[in-house]
């Protein structure tokens, strides 16, 4: 029986075409049976790309790669499969991939080094390419501008809910569409983040500075995240730029044209970020943690992590219970800069400890009304300096036990 | 209704008297009804003290002040009590724990700085030291030398048996005894031990010789077991050295001499570390895992420690699954020197991976046999270089999440 959709969910928003870009989704049989696993993505030439990937020291063959395969800054099309990541393959893992940029090569009619891989599912056994390859003719022949929604669930693995994102913005005075879909549920801990992502735009922008534009959106938010501090060997997130907006030419330094692209794509990333700590596995509680009077925004984002990943804040927010002294715990294993007796924690915007003591006769109420609903927010002020952080998690819970105890799940 | 003893658990050993040591507990209401949570040592005149205590930059009041009384080297008495930590208490915190060493003194008769303090429990709420110096009259009146069993469930909170451990080695021909007590089950990782661990030995050992003795004996133990990777703001392992054996005498620098003994105390630490593991909160398996060819032994102990933390490792040894996809994760977010392509991994001694690829055919009957038993082994060889380390877990179950998810646990 799969689990219960999350009750973090948020609904996958309408997806409309983006020009440039084809896509659809088929049954391959890699690992699932009766759903849709492989994903193929066609894009149109002139098509920029840029990346971020795992900084795990054991990445897979896919993600070796597209780290090669991107110098080129050019992309043409994107394989992405479930239920085998191809990791820890050796050889045979690194054929497999070059045998599925291959085949989809040549149904596009590109270079191999133009499509650009994503697997994730098992790690330890070697794709089965044959099955991928077989059913790559097929797909191809089928891709066509309306199916995102396709693509966003034959992406999933272990996810309760497909996960899309949609911002419009202009560049100029030319509208221009930020739309894309990610996955992921468990494995997520930031370095970076832990679960596939993929954004495509219509605008027109060189591929340097999609890289940067990529580069900075990720720090703010999926690598703010956390499930359970596991590091996938997977993590990717493409951005891929088709050029079939009619907007003014960007300079290669991006610039000021760009501030309104950049904030609206920050804000998608966090958005698809936060869908996959609300889908984390077991999660009940989305959980936001802001940081502030650090001695920089570095060890803000340190101590911030800390208490994201600390087992005992986080089955504690499971019992909701504001259990500040837990918090303060895991402030101080961060190994940060931080005095005992400046502290401050505020849960659901209520101060419960100043200045390392607690406050006495603070309200109770709002707070134990707050930690019984799906959003906790913790707040913790280090008294130190002006560095400020947030980070997003979710509870622990038995649901996570269930999900990870059972056999290869 | 209090959780079953740990599966893991072990049986107290004999602890007889040891010239120099006089100890009793007491029902002091500190928290617990209907149990002992006051734990009283006194130690002999001259007796010498060392003590190893958190990294954690928000340490209970205890803990400053044993690094402060510590500076004289000597100790005549130790007051321990469980259920109140007098962690993040401010000044009402310092103030209530130089109350209780000023009780004890008096009781002793020796100078306050002579007391070392230890404290467990609750975070943030101020330890009612009334309570404490007001049962600590009858508990001295009652101090004798073979109340060890007592004074090692004294200290206990969510501990479901009590920990000791005993060695007997020779100093020339003098035969000594180290002896101690422990307690620890959550909030249990290193840097440093994450719990209450107090050693006497009757040896005649000046304080500095001590303290090396300690810092090596924790860096091979309590600072490599983990069970949820949260670091305590209240560990402290003490030694203290009676002199009351008629030993020749050990020269400032230790040496030759101390060989056995050295050895004696860090199988002792090693003893007493491995039985907080085995009462980890929820804990079915003891895991031991052991990394080998890493560049370093301290690349090594990373490793082996990100294995160790690993929720999916940790959660899949629960399920008895021998994922060693998710070990090789680990290897790879710990961030150090690996080679995908050259790590091996056993489980139970069977090599199921070697160089970067399952080994094909290898024999799972044994693994799953041994996944099944209490005490899980993983081997991990990176074949890089002479680096190893040793790391101890416990697995991560629906039992932690039961003792740490409910209200004030």
């Amino acid at each position: 029986m799969p689990p219960a959709v999350s009750p973090l969910a948020v609904p996958l928003p309408s997806l409309a075409p983006l020009a440039g870009v084809r896509l659809g989704a088929a049954a391959a049989g890699i690992r699932y049976r009766g759903r849709t696993d492989l994903v193929m993505v066609e894009l149109t030439p002139g098509t920029t790309a840029a990346g971020v990937f795992t900084r795990n020291r054991c990445p897979g063959a896919p993600v070796d790669w597209c780290r090669a395969a991107l110098k080129g800054g050019k992309a043409r099309g994107v394989v992405i499969n479930a239920g085998n990541a191809n990791v820890f393959t050796g050889r045979a893992g690194a054929e497999a991939a070059k045998a599925s940029a291959e085949a989809a090569a040549a149904l596009i009619g590109c270079r191999p080094r133009e499509v650009m891989l994503a697997s994730t599912g098992v790690i330890g056994e070697v794709l089965p390419h044959e099955r991928l390859t077989a059913a790559l003719p097929a797909l191809h022949a089928s891709l066509h501008d309306d199916a995102w929604e396709a693509a966003a669930r034959g992406i999933m693995t272990t996810d309760t809910f497909p996960k899309g994102a949609v911002r419009r913005v202009r560049i100029g005075d030319t509208e221009v569409t930020i739309q894309g879909f990610a996955k992921g549920s468990g494995m997520i801990a930031p370095d970076m983040a832990t679960m596939l992502c993929f954004v495509f735009t219509d605008a027109k922008l060189p591929a340097a500075v999609l890289q940067s534009l990529l580069q900075k959106g990720v720090a703010g938010s999926f690598n703010c995240t956390t499930v359970d501090s596991d590091t996938s060997t997977s993590d990717t997130v493409l951005l891929f730029a088709t050029g079939q907006a009619k907007h003014p030419r960007v300079p290669p330094e991006g610039g000021r044209m760009l501030r309104e692209f950049k904030a609206a794509l920050d804000d998608l990333l966090l958005d698809l970020a936060l869908q996959v700590v609300r889908d984390g596995e077991g999660a009940q509680k989305l959980v936001r943690i802001d940081v502030t009077g650090a001695v920089s925004s570095g060890s803000a984002k340190r101590v911030a992590m800390a208490i994201a990943n600390s087992p005992l804040v986080k089955t504690a927010i499971a019992g909701e219970d504001a259990n500040w002294g837990r918090i303060v715990m895991a402030v101080g294993k961060a190994g940060e800069p931080a005095d005992r007796d400046l502290i401050s924690v505020a849960v659901g915007g209520v101060w419960m400890a100043r200045q390392g003591g607690v406050v006495e006769g603070y309200d109770e109420a709002p707070v134990v009304a707050h930690m019984k609903g799906r959003e906790v927010a913790i707040e913790v002020d280090l008294g130190l300096g002006r560095g400020r952080a947030t980070a997003w998690t979710c509870d622990l819970t038995h649901g996570y036990i269930d999900i990870n105890g059972s056999y290869r799940s």
